[in-house]
Parts: C-alpha cells; sequence; structure tokens
C-alpha cells in the first residue's frame, strides 16, 4: 500500500504499527463492544506530523479515526470493521506548552492526560476542574472532542466552558491556529466550537489552551440519606441557598447502586445503621471555613423540611475519600457483579422524580429480577440510569437490551432530555440520537459534517448515522 | 412590491413599516456612523411570525437584518445603502416565558430587555450576571448574536457561557428548537454555538434559555490609585489569591479617563488628593460577610508589594455607586467631550502593560495633542483603547482614524490578541478582522456561512468581507 510508505516517510517506520500485537490495543473501546479493524496505527510525534499524515491519508481518498486516552464508552475513538480505515493516535503529543498563573491559562497537546493537567495547575495553586473517573489515563483531546463532563460540571461547566483557544488539523490536513489565550474574542464565529463536542468527526484536535480557576482548598463533604429522588431534586436549592457559588458536588446514588458498591469493593461500607431510598453526596467547597458551618445550616434546614433523614459529615480528608468512593465505584461495583446495561441521560431537573418514578417499574416489566442501579450527577439533571442483569442471568439481559433501552430514551425524550448527556454518541447512540432528533436539527448537523469534512473522511459513521 | 404585500397579510399591515418618520429609527445605529436605508422595517410578532416573514423574504430572494435593541456600536444591525434589504425587529418578541429557580433557568423571546432578564432572576432570589451599560434598552436576542459581555465577564463569562439552548428561525424560514433547559446534552454538534455571536449572518434567534446564578448580597468595593498598569496586571493574580472565586471586578480607568469623567459628569469627583496615573476598581461578591476582610487583606498586600498608591473602600451602597460610576461614565463623558475613536481589544493578559507603553507614544506621534483614554476590563485583557480628539479639533481626530485605528490594530495582531473582544464585526471591523486573521480560519468562516445561508440573504455584508 503506496500510503503507509509514504506514511512511514513522514512519521519514521516505528510509528506506522500494522503489526496485529501492536495495533490491537488500539482496536477495541475500553466497554469491549466495539472493536475493528485498521490498515494502520499511526502514531506522529506533533502538530505538523499530524497535518501531515492527515494530508497523505486524504491524497489517498482514507478515512482517519482520530484516538485519545481509549476511555470512551460509545465507541468513538476506534475504527470500523472495514479494516481500511486507519487509527491516529495522539499520545505522542504530551508538551505541555505553558502554565500562565496571571492570566491564568494552561497549554497543552492533546495527548497530555487530564491528570496532569490537574497537577500542572495545583502545582502554581490554581484548579483545573474537570474531574471524572479515567482522568488518570484520559487525555485532553478526547476531553475537548467529547465535550467531557464529570463531578465538578454543577460548579464549572463542561470541557466546552473551559476551553479559551484550539489548534485542529483539518480533514484536508491543514492546521487551524486558533490557540489563543483570550477570554474575549469576538471576532466572528467561534470556530473552536465546532471542534469541541465533535468526536473528530469534523478535525484533529492537536493542542488547547485551557483555563485555570481559583483553588477551593477548604471542603466541607457529606452523605446524605434521603428519602426519595423528589427529595434530591427538592434538595438543590436548598443547598445553593446555604452554598451560593461554593456548592461544588451534588451526586445521587441510589439504594441498589449503594449495596453492589459494599458488596463488591473491598474497603466500601455503608455509613448508615439503615438502609434509605436513595443517598446524595454534597461537597461545598471554596477558600475559607465557613464552608462547613454552610453545610451544617443547610443539612439543619434540610432535616427540617423532611428531605434530609440522616447524615455523615467527612471529619477529615480520609473520611471525605471513603464518601466519595461510594459514589465513584458505583460504575466497577457493576462491572464486577455482571452484565450491565448503562445509559447516559439528561432531563430537566424538575422533571427527574416522575422519570424515575415512571420507567423503573416499566423496565421491570420488561425484564423481571432486573436491578435498577441509579446514580449520578443530579445536580445536573444528569442520571446515569443503569441496569444491572438479574442475578446470575446476564443473558437475559443482553436479550432484553435493546427493549430496556428504548423504555429508557422514550421516556426522555417525552420530557426533551437527552440520551447523551456526557458520553458523547460515538457508534454507540447515533443512529438513537437522530431518531429522537428534529428532521430540522439532523439536517443541519449534516449540513456542518458536509461542509468541514465534504469527502466523510474524519471518523466516519460516528455521531451521525451514514 | 409584491414581497411587500405578503408579509402585510402575514404580520398585519401596521407591522410592516415603510413611511419614511416610521423606519428612521430603525436605519442608524447607536453610534450614528452607520445609516442605512430598507425596503421596510418588519415587526413580527411571536416565533411563527418571525419564520413566516424570513420564509417569504427568502423566497423573494430579499436580504433581512435582524435587529435587537439597537445599541450596538459597530453597525451589525443596520441596513446597507441599496434600499433592497428589509429590516426584521424582535422588538414585540417580549414574553419572558418561564422562570425556574429549581433548575436555575429562564426562557426568554429574543426582545425582552436585558434589565428585565435581571430583575425577573432577582425576584426569585438569583442572579443573572451579563452586566452592561446598554442593559436598560438593549435586548436578548442581540446579547445572544453579538456574545455580550460587560463588567462581569471575569467571573462568570460572556453571553455564551450564559445559554443553555435557542431558538432559531434559519435563513430559509424554518425554525430551529433547541430551546433545551439542559446543562449536560451530548448528542452532536453544539448547534447553538454556531449561532451565538453570529451577529444574525446564520439566522435569527427568537427565544433562549439561560441559566441563573446563586445571588451575591455581600459586596466588598474599592477604588484603587495605581502606580502604573502594569502593578495592575500584577494585581489580579494578588486579588484572586485573597479573595478566590469571589474576585467579580477589576476594572481598568486610566487618569484621562478619569478627568473626562470628572470633568464632564456633573456628580463625579476625583476621590484622591492627588492625580495618579490609573485607577483599578475591583470587587469581591459573595454571600458572606468576609468578602470585606478579604478585599482589606487584598489591599494591604497589594500596598506592601508597591502594587497600590492609595484606595478608597465603599463604606455603603451609595458609595459604592459613586466608584461605579466613575468607571461606567467613561464612555458617556468622551461623547460630552467631542469626537472620540473607539477601540475594544483583547490582548494576552501578560502583555497588557507592554501593549499600551508602545502605542501610546505612537498614537501621539500620528495624531499631537490626542487624548488617550485607556479603560476597560484589564481582568479579561480586554481595553477599551480609545482615543479623543485634540481639544477644539474633531477634525483632526477624524482625518487621522485610519492610521490610528492601524495603530492600535498592528500592536494587537503582534501580540496575538483579538481586534474586537465584544463589540463585534458588523459592518465597522468585517475587513479589519479579515486582514489580521490567517487564510485558513478566513475560509472556515466562510466555509460556516455558505452552508448555513448559501444564498448570502442574511445580514449579509457583516462578520464577513463580501
Amino acid at each position: 500500500m503506496a500510503l503507509l510508505d509514504d506514511l512511514r516517510a513522514l512519521l519514521g517506520a516505528d510509528h506506522v504499527l500494522t503489526e496485529a500485537a501492536d495495533v490491537a490495543p488500539y482496536l477495541s473501546d475500553w466497554t469491549g463492544a466495539f472493536v475493528g479493524t485498521a490498515a494502520a496505527v499511526l502514531r506522529p510525534a506533533d502538530t505538523a506530523q499530524v497535518a501531515a499524515a492527515v494530508g497523505a491519508c486524504a491524497a489517498a481518498g482514507v478515512a482517519v479515526v482520530p484516538q485519545g486516552g481509549n476511555t470512551g464508552l460509545a465507541g468513538g475513538g476506534v475504527p470500523d470493521a472495514s479494516g481500511e480505515q486507519v487509527v491516529l493516535v495522539l499520545d505522542r503529543l504530551r508538551r505541555v506548552r505553558s502554565v500562565d498563573p496571571v492570566a491564568d491559562t494552561i497549554t497543552v497537546e492533546a495527548g497530555v492526560v487530564l491528570a496532569t493537567v490537574q497537577e500542572q495547575a495545583a502545582a502554581v495553586g490554581r484548579l483545573f476542574p474537570l474531574s471524572l473517573g479515567s482522568e488518570g489515563s484520559c487525555t485532553v483531546g478526547g476531553n475537548v472532542s467529547t465535550n467531557a463532563g464529570g463531578t465538578a460540571v454543577l460548579r464549572y461547566g463542561m470541557m466546552r466552558d473551559l476551553v479559551l483557544g484550539l489548534e485542529v488539523v483539518l480533514p484536508d490536513g491543514r492546521v487551524w491556529d486558533g490557540l489563543r489565550p483570550l477570554r474575549k474574542d469576538n471576532t466572528g464565529y467561534d470556530l473552536k466550537q465546532l471542534f469541541i463536542g465533535a468526536e473528530g468527526t469534523l478535525g484533529i484536535v492537536t493542542a488547547a489552551v485551557l483555563r485555570m480557576l481559583p483553588d477551593t482548598p477548604r471542603r466541607a463533604t457529606a452523605l446524605l440519606a434521603l428519602p426519595s429522588v423528589d427529595a434530591a431534586v427538592a434538595l438543590l436549592p436548598l443547598l445553593r441557598e446555604h452554598g451560593g457559588g461554593e456548592l461544588s458536588t451534588w451526586e445521587l446514588v441510589d439504594r441498589q447502586a449503594l449495596e453492589l458498591v459494599t458488596a463488591n469493593l473491598p474497603e466500601a461500607r455503608d455509613p448508615f445503621g439503615e438502609p434509605h431510598p436513595c443517598y446524595g453526596l454534597v461537597e461545598y467547597a471554596g477558600s475559607a471555613d465557613h464552608v462547613a458551618s454552610r453545610l451544617e445550616e443547610a443539612l439543619t434546614d434540610g432535616v427540617e423540611r423532611g428531605l434530609v433523614v440522616d447524615a455523615v459529615v467527612a471529619g477529615s480528608p480520609s473520611q471525605r475519600a471513603e464518601l466519595w468512593a461510594l459514589r465513584e465505584g458505583v460504575s466497577e461495583a457493576q462491572k464486577v457483579e455482571g452484565a450491565t446495561l448503562k445509559h447516559d441521560v439528561t432531563l430537566p431537573i424538575t422533571d427527574l422524580a416522575g422519570y424515575v418514578a415512571e420507567v423503573g417499574p416499566r423496565v421491570l416489566d420488561a425484564l423481571p429480577g432486573a436491578r435498577l442501579v441509579v446514580y449520578g450527577h443530579i445536580g445536573d439533571g444528569n442520571l446515569h440510569y443503569n441496569v444491572s442483569a438479574p442475578v446470575g442471568d446476564d443473558d437475559a439481559l443482553r436479550a432484553a437490551a435493546p427493549a430496556l433501552t428504548r423504555i429508557v430514551y422514550d421516556a426522555v425524550a417525552a420530557r426533551g432530555g437527552s440520551i447523551s448527556a456526557e458520553h458523547g454518541l460515538g457508534a454507540l447512540k447515533r443512529d438513537a440520537a437522530a431518531s429522537y432528533k428534529s428532521d430540522v436539527e439532523v439536517e443541519l448537523m449534516r449540513t456542518v459534517k458536509r461542509a468541514l469534512d465534504p469527502r466523510g473522511l474524519m471518523n466516519p459513521g460516528k455521531v451521525l448515522p451514514d
């Protein structure tokens, strides 16, 4: 294949992988649900090499699948089964180009791991707030391309809200240098917005200027035992009124989720003496000690209004870590327990409790014995509405999965919600998303895709149906 | 003209203005620098009428110029001189559709005045932070379409950061309903971003879902006398370190600006006993009284490091208003004083002082006696680098204007800044912006424009050169 020879000349033969053992790690996603094949896996060293490689592929009419830390849950970063696509991995673009504690910006290349950005910010006394389970291996390019969310969105927003500028290799191999460290720039269309959350279908993000924020060294954290999801929703404005802008976390864990965590993760234990329908993890964070007294006031208020049944306040950093582990362990505990059907939905916040009340019985009707594992970022209206298999019967879940997902999504659509809050569409949800969107919206998306990638060579088959 | 008859049938004859006296207010912008003519001025009552009117214009091949509160400074909302364009005014779309203090969202139509949004949020104990001089007459549609900035960007971002969803009439008259109140929605391209800041060149924003934020009832405000712009920049991290996330304002006013204000505005007075090179207005805002002690600590620290020469701390709401008036009065004071050449630029923050030091002498070389009036949102890197005419010689300023603007912009471009921080491009800066951008960037912008408005009928001649 002449293209591969060209690519070897451009990148060095060591960085054009074609041996089965070498390419295997890049061909399947984290969930294992998507496995493809590829003509080659490319590991360019810098932006110029990315541009050269993309240009060569474009000239040859070969499709390119960009890949970051490969931690996605929607098959967005793996090739299809044709064997004709090329995977372009950004892991060698690892430079932290600059850290500026006056402008509060950090400029990094796409392959820099999220935890590194957090550490670089902390080293100059700042906070890079994006935080998610895979932060030790996911990369900035993927965070930008999927508009990553996580546990700090309530206060700081998604990755989109943290990006000031981008450098992008376009589908024809040209480089768009939009790497400006400016907070304000109204000189026409905000082009970077096109590439954030586009999952590599419009171009390849090679570097980003990110915002750093003031650090919040004082934290007050509690796990609350709640009578209902309704109470969790009603607590949101109460927690905001007491905490002001210092409310950083409001996460939900239902009883089933907590039971899976305490059953499957060795260090986890239920901090309450009796079971409760659900639990809320709240955190106030700021620069002054008053966050603790504010949280105490909020909890007293919540108890008085009958919204909080019991509460455990973290008295030390290690207690804080234990409470957080109950929330963060859910995904891992589910994996240990057996087959899981994952959903990542947003509802208008005021519809959340009604949604949960309605959908649960429907799912159980369709698959008796299924275990509803409902948790997530309730402050953002974002639920991970997962279903674990009936005990010992993974096959039943697999067989029922399409029907269950339909139940979950139909009820989201009926309430004007979103079937992908933070995981993106990838290959997994592209068809479902299109089926719930208006024709106008799907056509607008296609218009954008055709305009920027007229030959359809950038990560084809992702985000939009073919 | 058959189109006008159709429009009268669609909107009612009273809302298709063609008499010279009726249309005049809609034909010139706030600065008076842009005056056009129009075939008609349309005042549709709701989204359906906007869609019908745009559809009729598209069928007739007639260009549409959307207009909000007509407070822009770049000629973005007024028609050209051809007399063939139609102005579509959103002022009858004034409904506040909903206010939700649980989800912290407010849904309003395009013609709702910004101050109304602020008031609606305050009525439920929340803050809508966007704040700018024209807030009593500018409208949400214009705020969205120009990605408005103002004095709260340092803490809360631009209008873009406050928009959750949009309803937009597309260039062919179809309606895109993206009016979702969701904080997280990763189901494909974030289409609303296309229309935010597009100045009506890709479609007409008819409604928006906006975020409300926790109120900050406690405020600590001070005007600082500073030895230099350098000191103002060096104070930014210091103010952040003491104030954390509660630093809301860091504005600059230079000596010339303060003198114009105290000379021309009846209530304004210089609070210091002697003149200083420049002044900084700082505000900490939060929900607790500690903002006052924090500010005091910051000022002590600033004095010790030689960055603050003197300071006046507001002891009451009326004193706070007096200090703010010194900053907010600059634009009006300049107007009273005579001809003004306005610029609205962003620099990388660490380059601000060097920029001011370099550009001043060049401007004075080109126009001896010119008065440099430099002020703005220094915390965002955003300067209003204005030039007032030499005393009594407005003509000299007008003659030198192109050369002066060139000096101001060339130095911005050399430092990787932006020639329009918050005012947008409109007709005024479209050519200049294109001349400073890379070819790739201009072409990407044109690609987007062609894709969404292939016939070029939405606000033609704005943002991009013809």
